[in-house]
């Protein structure tokens, strides 16, 4: 394009005042700083690990985006090739310790909250989605040995995991096991030494290999002989690229071999892999801890948190789409104001100013806030039952319950309404939108895949309809349902924004009849009705958690607001208060409808999709 | 992927099946054929056009749909490339016809309906998006010198542009003119002979250079000297490559260069240019027609053909996207039937079982052969415009009505739709569908741009709301009212289809309702509601127009399969005709309802987004 893009349209950048509004105003972290488990983190440590890796994201990992997206990943003797600058920016990480701020001190972690750790990964996954998977991946393996493995394990292993001098995967896909995890071939013959001969093929290895660091630890899920069929018989193998002595260092390599790495429609700096594990039967594992056939429950575990960071990385994208869509709204100038539309001589005003631009604006606003604070409202949740525990185990177990409950909605919906924050910023651009001059192609690209891995959207659908909505014979649908009539309750009269609080109230019912309905199909032998239905419901609830965040968000600024001195002094704040009240009430007024309508459309029970034969769909 | 996939997936494939339902059962082709202008052509020849033009676009087109994309177009010493290939494919394409099926005799043309022209151009744009760029463009150039240019320039330019000796453009996009496209810079000073000098930079320009014709024969929009401000004081011009004697020879180059070609998101086979013209001083164009100052309402002739094509990109790709997922979710094995969740033993089903997978299929089956249905409609009344003509002027008035009216609706919606359904095709692939051993991803990115080129989404809203709604004293919007209302009302009892023919009644007067309400605004000084609320309700009448064109095949079909004979013979037939009721039943019960939601949602004038200040967007 001939007027070139100023490179800072290219910059990543997020909203500062934002995550001090949520950590601070909305969810208050402070309530929970300095005591127990986090005697040691007061507001200040927090806020200047919030400055230092928003910092570190911006001068490190955003300028790799593009680089990462165009280069991509290279499979070359056996040995994948990240993009250039990718090593030095592991290594950073690393040193800085920012994958370490929630790990244990016990193994060189910091022990900061999980609601600090997600909101410096939403600055990492927005600057460079693609980057953050290898790091990202390692975490969550640690995390699996620290909670499964046995003592020997952790001692082994955590360290140099959380410290980045070793990698980690998560290996569950195989070509005919994908959302069907129950049907893995990949197999564990038990050896005289107690460890285990590994012989599978894994794909889709998000991270499967890489150059990073010295040795990448996969997780395997495997079948040990005579194990159940399905998902029962399945065990969890910690299998070193290399081998690794009892000291830590390297051995021999394990016969793990990178059979491809895939192309993709985007994050191409992630090298998506096939591994081939024991093609020359030398390929060694060890169990995670003792107990055979427990893979699934632990892989369950590492998947809650691998979860959330699916649609953090939806929301963190979506939000780095916003505010760049936002700045080129705010640069851009095109045609009259609407009010001297008939005047072709009229100045040409940014295209900010023009209503269908500023309906993008606040829509993209408040999806990526809304979500936001259902990320940030499920971390916060986590982080109770930390403080809880061993203090008030029932009221530890509400929080758990919360936490499960969310993390299929923060999955789903974060990676759904992330991928469309994308196209609708692409569509803000116009036709430089879909340049690659500009950021926005790649993010949309980016975030296509966030529906998909992880378990698709519709497996987190019916683990929501079919697990979280009776666990705790249905407590934890109660706890969540309580805590949005309560607000309603609370707050259906207030001036401003109570006409958006009934809507609240009337979507709080329909979740609630719906889940009934769902109930009954299960019950009265209609169950092919639930996953027909389930992605809708899933809408449905997450709809009414971001509508009900955002209007507590709204409630708290507006009485912030009040407070504020006159003057000018208090311009800016007054304008970022007065805009989290016009967020809420286009979400509520505009969106949280669609809540109503849904349980309406369920309601009717058509199961054409169903009914249909398969021959029906196409002659060809 | 290890399962490498059949290349078979990855080919171009149609339903004639169902064109042949459309063209003859749906939208009765013959009975315009064989008489007036279309004296020439009976069902036979109309089929065999259809059939032949449908091979054409599998054996030349498809297998260079991946090609283009991952070759793109270079430019090198001054010159566009095309992808390997596309040369051959533009010849093969003209000496066939293609592209003359509906043009004039006159001009080398076969003088068919335009239906049968955009049928066969769906197969072509469906098969590679971005190749039919290159003769598209010279086709509507074509047109519009066909419709407004001296005997002397359609006898110098039409043969060769429809027979594809010259290529064509439309140039009107400068790097402060897009949607705004009365800012235009560039200037035309009359010579002593009567041509015009041009000068101006032009962006955005698809395939404003190619290797596929001697010569490409550009429309640019410029404004002569004195000319008023605006859209008014446009002018068209013809300003070719290379210059051209009168006896249709080649003459020197015409100082049109190309500055550079944009690097985007999908359509990579389609260059698209910054042209300079005149950098040298040494650009001449002739004015199309012989007044000056016409340009915008020329253009929108053009125009017009354009954004059919646009919105037929979007489902000829959208259906490519379908029934390749169908095939992929009929080939793909994965998990048990629903019926035998809990049994982990249970023999594996193609994930066309699974509830979900139907949904999704059922979905983009309603969207693309709704919207198809939609373009047809418009194409219908195109063809009874000129059948009356001269016999019955004000049928003929009420025909064109229905094409202005449907044009937004069918370049809006049919765009956005077909990104949604790709969007949809890549996740019931899942895995599979993000890379790029598969057609899906590139149909995804390829799809983004048709909501953007043409004019944008939102100013075919506006065309819709400001322009159309209220042409011929508001006789073209009651037209459409009164052909969905006259449906509603001899369907309502319909046994099968009732209960979706009610939907459609409630549609309709929502959509009737909404349309005052915006003619409200314009009179009650609310004028900036107007643009906040277009697209909506552009949704809202796209959706109503597709169910009730859903609704109606449905109805043709249920009385068909009424007729058929008994037993297996017909089964073929049947399931057909069974798979058009399904498809009307799930968008008019799935879909068709958010019309009402988004009537009240409109109804409430929240204006939440014209309110929020530029700086309570963000405080970045």
């Amino acid at each position: 394009m001939s007027n070139a893009p100023n490179l800072q349209q290219n910059r990543y950048k997020a909203d500062l005042r934002e995550v001090r509004f949520l950590l601070f105003e909305q969810f208050k972290l402070d309530q929970i700083l300095g005591q127990g488990p986090f005697e040691a983190w007061g507001p200040d440590e927090v806020q200047m690990v919030v400055d230092e890796a928003y910092k570190f994201s911006c001068e490190v990992l955003g300028p790799l985006n593009a680089v990462g997206d165009r280069t991509g990943c290279r499979l070359e003797g056996g040995q994948v090739y990240t993009p250039p600058g990718f090593k030095e920016a592991w290594n950073k990480l690393y040193e800085a310790g920012w994958m370490a701020v929630s790990a244990e001190p016990e193994y060189g972690g910091q022990g900061g909250p999980f609601t600090l750790h997600i909101t410096i990964q939403e600055f990492m996954s927005g600057a460079n989605s693609a980057f953050i998977m290898y790091p990202g991946l390692a975490f969550g393996a640690a995390e699996v040995i620290q909670l499964f493995g046995t003592d020997a394990q952790k001692e082994h292993y955590l360290r140099t995991m959380y410290g980045g001098k070793w990698g980690g995967t998560m290996c569950l896909t195989e070509p005919q096991a994908g959302s069907d995890v129950g049907s893995s071939r990949t197999t564990a013959k038990k050896l005289p030494d107690g460890k285990y001969a590994i012989r599978g093929t894994k794909i889709f290895i998000s991270g499967g290999d890489h150059d990073c660091a010295e040795n990448i630890v996969h997780l395997v899920l495997a079948r040990v002989d005579n194990a159940p069929a399905g998902t029962k018989g399945l065990s969890l193998f910690i299998v070193p690229k290399v081998r690794t002595n009892a000291d830590g260092s390297l051995g021999e390599a394990n016969d793990v071999t990178v059979g491809a790495i895939e192309h993709k429609m985007g994050i191409n700096g992630s090298a998506t892999c096939v591994l081939n594990f024991g093609e020359n039967d030398g390929c060694v594992g060890e169990l995670v801890g003792t107990v055979e056939n427990q893979g699934m429950s632990q892989m369950f575990r590492m998947m809650n948190g691998a979860r959330i960071s699916v649609g953090l990385q939806g929301v963190a994208v979506a939000s780095a789409a916003y505010l760049n869509a936002l700045e080129y709204a705010r640069d851009r100038k095109q045609g009259p104001s609407i009010n001297n539309w008939k005047d072709a001589t009229a100045p040409r005003v940014a295209i900010v100013e023009h209503p269908d631009v500023r309906r993008m604006l606040l829509d993209m606003k408040s999806r990526v806030e809304g979500i936001r604070a259902l990320i940030i409202k499920l971390t916060r949740h986590f982080d109770m039952t930390r403080v809880l525990q061993g203090k008030d185990d029932e009221q530890a177990l509400y929080h758990q319950g919360q936490v499960d409950l969310l993390v299929p909605l923060v999955k789903a919906y974060g990676s759904d309404q992330g991928f469309r924050v994308c196209e609708t910023a692409i569509q803000t651009y116009g036709g430089a939108g879909y340049i690659k001059d500009y950021p926005v192609e790649q993010y949309c690209r980016d975030a296509k895949v966030f529906s998909i891995y992880e378990g698709t959207n519709h497996i987190q659908a019916m683990d929501l309809v079919g697990r979280k909505l009776g666990q705790r014979g249905g407590a934890n649908l109660q706890g969540f349902l309580g805590d949005v009539a309560a607000f309603v309750k609370a707050n259906e009269k207030h001036p401003v924004l109570g006409k958006a609080v009934k809507e609240l109230g009337e979507a709080q019912e329909a979740v609630a009849g719906t889940a009934m309905r769902l109930l009954g199909w299960f019950q009265m032998g209609k169950m092919p009705m639930v996953p027909l239905s389930a992605n809708r419901f899933l809408e449905m609830m997450s709809e009414t958690a971001v509508a009900w965040l955002l209007l507590d968000a709204a409630k708290i600024a507006l009485d912030a607001q009040e407070k504020l001195p006159a003057g000018d002094e208090s311009a800016s704040e007054r304008a970022f208060y007065e805009g989290k009240k016009h967020t809420a009430l286009y979400y509520a007024l505009n969106v949280l409808p669609h809540v109503r309508l849904s349980a309406e459309i369920l309601g009717r029970e058509d199961s054409s999709a169903l009914e249909i034969s398969t021959e029906s769909f196409a002659t060809v």
